[in-house]
């Protein structure tokens, strides 16, 4: 149950051994000064450097220490409350594990490592054009790999820069200036939109043709090869395709005639290539590109929340994630494309994105794109425009102002567009399993409905835990060790379970337009759903079968290392047991059709469509996994296009979503986010009770933890020593030590570029070179340093004693990384958005599973913290144990 | 062109004449005190009050002034700085001009007054339990009439509830707590919906049946009376009108046989009843609920943007818009019912809120309610649930999280079912303009679509200058004095100008549907459109006339003191422009089959739909008066059901915007809430350079300016003096006058009700008790009073080198009341909504008319704005010189 792995073994040098269990500690490969009590006792630095203050709280003498004079309002109460004890203790350990002991390398490094901070300050620089950062928020170099963005500043940036593109352009040259600057977030859009619907397009034709190769081959009676069809195609015109004679299957090809030798052939082909193309994905995958596994929304979650992962949307991961696609979608796994398509269209966006600066250089610019993006990839997905723009608002957009509402609606609809241009299917239609009904519903049928949605309720909940339960186990795993014979395995398996049951030998999708489909629709009752009366109760065990088989596979697929969507798989499931009780009422209806139930039941029509429940079991099991709502309906409400089922699809939906949440409270998305740790502040639930109800101060950063930097009495050399010492990402700056008023935060970035700048040419200053933070007007700026331009001088602050639900309000809505605590103008203390993450869902996992999610940010740093592991390790694409979600843990 | 008109006169008072251009001084009734020299000069209470520092930056001699030693860090550029000048010099005066001298009695009559702050005390404290307000936020009064709310606040108070909810409550019986507690907001939803669904099926009804009681009534042959019917029902079974022998035109009526006669008798019947209706609604409005005028979403959107407006969602007003929109409707007017349809389904939603004292208690909840129910308001107009959510999200909500959008859905499907199963068109459709088109669009016609969409933007700005225009000249107009006389004279050249039209003597809905009808679904041509070729010339020219009258004529119509929308008329204006265009488009097309551009039209087959040009011209006009893009998209979506026309209807409406956006920067109903005044903060644009760049010191109201109490040296009764002596909402609070040193901030309402409490029994303090803001561990709380459990101890500070577009950022996106800033703990300024609405606005009208909208908030005061007039006046509903819009002023 540890959740330490192999794969983290690069991760964990600034781990330490704490008085947590130490199930971690196998992981630390440099303990040399990582201990707590060896470092806070007896640091042989800590006297060497007089200009950094530190603090630091004594864990043993703490009531001693010299330094406690400098919190002298600070109320006694408010240290001894005993209500935060167990946060701030656990946040206790977090910070004082942080002390990492790397040397100067680190910074130069960092300096060095190609597209890291360092290259972006030109674009800054240009992008905004003068002096305006020299007060107030500071200059700022660019984002590291792995860290959160400051959603405030990247705002203000951009209003600069349309002010500097405004003022300095007049005139028609002017105009034409801003409108081709307006134009481009458009180009971006349109493009993004087209290339979605064409690799969806792509995917749909791919995959299909594939999957159909599983079971045989096109070669038309001539004899010329037309292998490049699919069995659709093939034997397109012909009505059934038993009528058929183009589409060769395996067993005729090989020229066995005995059914039970064709059986057997066709079925060692059907294995054979499920685990070909299963194997050839995740072989892609590992080798090109390990971000394109999985469904990618719990990182696009994170991404949109404002957090930096590089490389996740690159071209490389969209070759790949589309290739992989198609090879998973074909081999019969219980997975679907949906999600992925949604990381597809992210990757898109990012690649036309690159071809403008003014967009590309803005990382909150970049991420309304992304929320458009993420719209097209499920309207291309479901066809269904105005459910991507509300999937993208309601399940993963973290700032969705209205212009990007606009946005998202625009790429959605150019991507749906595209699509029915491409024309897949060939049929008109945008999905596979677009369907109508011609009948509506009776009351009584409400019952039934309601059911479907406990059942969907039941599912996502049970299916949430189930999932985790092998993601956990996935982790600490002895046998296979390689995801890839993990792959191997599991493809096997569902080959082997999918070809003998004739619903799971379909392709996932072709199943749930059976299922959705109304008997009358269908000119070839390809898997029996349409027999009438008794016969049903044989297809309504297969159905249950399935769907129970079909939860079981999903729950070891999702988590491969293949990408592999949850969307498709949760609709079949609901699909499956939705037709299985509407085949249930529908028996019962018939066989007792006089009952008072049934009395608005016509005579000689038919009275239940078991079609519809299909689609309303979909609708529940999609709420159950993945907790949308509004989207869920809206999907459903396009697919369907009539408004006669939206009520008891909502009903359902509703009456799902509850259980769910009962049971599970976390969707599939979010327990996947939690369960690789990754920094996501949900500001969903803001009005919700899950915040602690204590006060800033009880779970905030002291001053007696964190470490300053004073004013003057810096050189270069000593800052430099700082950095080295310390990982923080960054560091208050406070008057003096007497009296510790904030004068602002530095970060680590700007400080460090700061600091190289100055003592390379131009500027080539000494190391002993006096750094200050304040005005100094005595000193010569050709031979000291002012640092004030680097420094935010206008942190956002918060009183001290602020509750933490106003503080966690102030990350959600301003999309802040830290807030620093004064009482009347006193440095009191710090919070950064991890620690609320962490304050946040360590309070929130008291009732599940505690080795879950627990832990993962230990390493991290106490002041903004320093999740930059990509800088000590070497990032390439091919080094998949760095990169991934197994990098952020 | 000045503002002032005489319904201000009974709000002047807090006025003073000043450098500006004094167009308003007529309306200034009590300036003895209130000039701006001789209040700062020689105060004569000055002196009196030492406990009360006034920080008063001196005017005329402002470097001598002994307080300036207060203010020792503050850079002398930043007060000298060029750029802030025309903001801070007309805050300013804003500022100096509020210093009104009203007697003690305003807070005594303030207390007393019913339904005010005081008497929501009681649910505050039972709401919350014990004494967590006691540090922190400070206990809360309710809010008075015309005031902002405190959102982090409000949801802070809920938060609390339920924590006291769920932690007060276990067991079985906690369960059900918390279920019904949970299940509230659903019952007011769902009744929310039905009720909406209900009073669209009654107006469309009733206004139906009003309407064609103009032109006739309906007696079947035996002589029955059948009045009760209208034409479409009367003649139910016909296919053609002409046919109907139960209608009875006024004409036939009257026994006239003369073609001639029978043509003057219906024509004068038309505009008699015409003026009766309008005259009808408007006498309601002005008799019973002057709120129920206009469209309301300008106040919806104020009140949604957290603004105190009572009884504007009251019952009555409710019961009076219905009525009165019926006879609107009915009237012939150039007015929509969809507008107003929001402000009853929020009315509808305020009613049923009323049953549950933990909604109607939370200003915040409330708002999420009202969100949901303007939904609802939508889905009823158009049969569009999903187009209704989205245009509560994109028009109207302030706060829009994720339950939100689910509640919304709800409440809008809910009406949407409850319409539909009201059926009151009897067709099954929900709207009577819903329509199917049954071919595509060809590529040649995206040129007349796109041109659709430059007519859409010029119709929208021109629109809104117009409306604008005929506004201001309403206000200032010398005759007709009263509204209702201008009622009768519109809806009597209304009639005048629609009887001879066809296309203007249609019911707007009605003319909307044979517009947007494709030829082959109409059973008859009512409207002639359907006629072939060259006799299209005619109608083409007909439809255009038909066009202006009505964009003239809907532009004196909104705005009448009548319940009025402006959706449908623009749906109106644009469809007929657009079937012109389509025509012209069809006749060029027959005319010229064979030019280049025509040539992927099938032959035989008609190329071109003029339908479909009439709802991209409606979708096009919509977008250019509103500035919507995605709910006018969907809302046309839901109409015609079918993907094919979206991406057309996209570009028009998108087109549309741009220009309009061009030619008047605010949308119709954001230039109402600018005109009005009205105190709403838009939140779009937040990535927009419309924000100044400065920094907020150089727009906030200087501590020189602002009226602060210290800590410790007041007594009850010199606090009570302050009280009447400033009519500021609030007070910061300072530990002494030689620092400075913030502490926290004080409303007034808190405070007026903490000293007459303290005056009153059970404690019954004397006049002459000390009163303190800090902790004074030497005295007695039997004889002093303790004021810091209604002092905002944590209020929310901001660096004062701060950009100004930071605290714009944060009053946005966090909802707050006030700013204060600080330097180093010490207060420096303060900003409250109302300063950063005007200097928003203020700076935004550079390049437009500047008559407009300004200097309506000058009477107000400093600190925290004093808007209470509803205090000074007797709020009674019959008044409506100080209800209303007016009462904002």
């Amino acid at each position: 149950m540890s959740s330490s792995s192999s794969s983290q073994s690069a991760l964990g040098q600034a781990e330490a051994s704490s008085s947590r269990p130490p199930n971690r500690s196998a992981t630390i490969e440099d303990d040399n000064s990582d201990n707590e009590g060896s470092l806070l006792a007896s640091d042989p630095l800590e006297h060497a450097l007089p200009e950094q203050l530190s603090f630091k709280r004594k864990q043993k003498a703490a009531a001693s220490s010299p330094f406690r004079l400098f919190s002298p309002s600070a109320p006694a109460s408010s240290r001894s409350s005993p209500l935060p004890r167990n946060g701030q203790s656990r946040l206790h350990q977090l910070r004082t594990n942080a002390r990492a002991s790397d040397s100067t390398e680190l910074i130069l490094n960092y300096l060095d490592t190609p597209g890291n901070a360092g290259d972006q300050l030109q674009d800054t620089k240009d992008a905004t054009g003068l002096d305006w950062y020299v007060e107030g928020p500071g200059r700022r170099v660019g984002y590291d790999d792995l860290t959160a963005i400051d959603w405030i500043f990247e705002y203000a940036k951009e209003r600069q820069r349309l002010r500097y593109l405004y003022a300095g352009a007049q005139g028609i040259i002017g105009y034409i200036k801003q409108l081709v600057d307006a134009s481009q977030i458009w180009l971006i859009l349109i493009g993004t939109g087209i290339l979605s619907g064409g690799i969806a397009a792509f995917i749909d034709v791919a995959s299909d043709w594939l999957g159909d190769l599983k079971t045989g081959y096109c070669r038309n009676v001539d004899g010329d090869g037309r292998f490049y069809l699919n069995k659709g195609f093939c034997c397109w015109g012909y009505t059934e395709y038993s009528q058929c004679n183009d589409w060769h299957s395996w067993g005729t090809a090989m020229g066995i005639s005995s059914k039970g030798g064709r059986y057997v052939v066709e079925y060692v082909f059907f294995i054979a290539l499920s685990i070909l193309f299963a194997t050839c994905a995740s072989l892609l995958v590992r080798e090109y590109s390990p971000y394109a596994k999985h469904s990618g929304i719990p990182e696009i979650k994170t991404v949109l929340g404002g957090f930096v992962i590089r490389r996740f949307l690159g071209a490389w991961t969209l070759v790949v994630k589309t290739l992989g696609l198609c090879l998973a979608v074909a081999s019969g796994l219980w997975l679907g494309k949906e999600g992925p398509l949604v990381h597809v269209a992210c990757c898109s966006a990012n690649l036309f994105m690159k071809l403008f600066t003014s967009v590309n250089g803005n990382e909150a610019r970049k991420r309304e794109v992304f929320s458009a993006a993420a719209a097209a990839g499920i309207s291309v997905a479901f066809g269904s425009p105005i459910g991507g723009v509300l999937f993208s608002l309601e399940q993963l957009s973290y700032y969705f102002p209205d212009k990007t509402m606009w946005q998202s609606f625009v790429c959605a609809m150019v991507a749906a567009v595209t699509l029915q241009a491409f024309n897949p299917f060939r049929t008109g239609k945008l999905v596979l399993y677009q369907v109508t009904y011609h009948s509506g519903w009776h009351d009584f049928e409400l019952a039934p409905f309601a059911f479907l949605g406990i059942l969907g309720g039941l599912y996502g909940g049970l299916f949430i835990k189930l999932n985790m339960r092998v993601a956990e186990w996935r982790q600490n795993r002895t046998y296979p060790k390689s995801p890839v014979t993990e792959v191997v395995i599991i493809s096997f398996v569902t080959a082997l379970v999918n070809y003998p049951i004739k619903f799971m030998r379909a392709q996932a999708s072709e199943l749930v337009y059976f299922l959705f489909a109304e008997c009358v629709d269908l000119t070839e009752d390809t898997l029996g759903l349409c027999k009438a009366g008794k016969a049903n109760t044989a297809v309504i065990t297969l159905l249950l079968i399935s769907a129970l088989m079909g939860i079981i596979l999903a729950s070891f697929t999702f988590g491969l290392q293949i990408p592999a969507g949850i969307i498709l798989p949760s609709m079949a499931i609901g699909a499956l047991y939705g037709r299985a009780v509407g085949l249930s009422v529908e028996v019962v209806q018939q066989a007792w059709p006089g009952l008072f139930v049934f009395a608005s039941c016509e005579p000689d029509v038919p009275c239940v469509t078991p079609g519809t429940y299909a689609i309303i079991g979909a609708a529940s099991a999609l709420a159950g996994a993945t907790r949308m709502t509004v989207s869920i309906v809206v999907i459903m409400f396009e697919l369907t296009g009539a408004l006669t089922y939206v009520l008891p699809i909502m009903i359902a939906v509703m009456i799902s979503k509850w259980i769910g949440d009962a049971i599970s409270p976390r969707g599939i998305y979010e327990s996947w986010i939690h369960f690789n740790g990754y920094p996501f502040l949900d500001n969903r639930d803001d009005n919700g009770s899950s915040i602690p109800d204590v006060s800033a101060a009880q779970v905030m950063t002291r001053i007696e933890d964190l470490t300053v930097i004073t004013a003057t009495g810096n050189t270069i050399q000593s800052l430099r020593e700082l950095l080295s010492r310390y990982r923080f990402r960054g560091f208050p700056v406070i008057d003096n030590t007497r009296d510790a008023i904030l004068l602002g935060y530095i970060s680590r970035a700007e400080l460090a570029f700061a600091l190289t700048s100055a003592l390379t040419p131009p500027r080539h200053l000494d190391e002993s070179t006096e750094a200050y933070f304040s005005h100094q007007p005595l000193s010569d700026p050709t031979t000291s340093l002012d640092l004030r331009p680097w420094m935010d001088q206008t942190p956002i602050t918060l009183n001290s004693k602020a509750s933490f639900q106003l503080t966690v309000s102030m990350f959600q809505k301003l999309g802040l990384r830290y807030v620093i605590f004064t009482d009347r103008g006193t440095l009191k203390g710090l919070l950064t958005k991890k620690d609320v993450w962490f304050v946040l869902n360590g309070m929130e996992d008291r009732d599940e599973d505690t080795s879950l999610g627990r832990g993962r940010l230990r390493e991290e740093g106490v002041n903004e913290d320093s999740e930059g592991r990509g800088l000590l390790a070497t990032p390439t694409d091919d080094d998949d144990s760095i990169v991934g979600a197994d990098a952020l843990r």
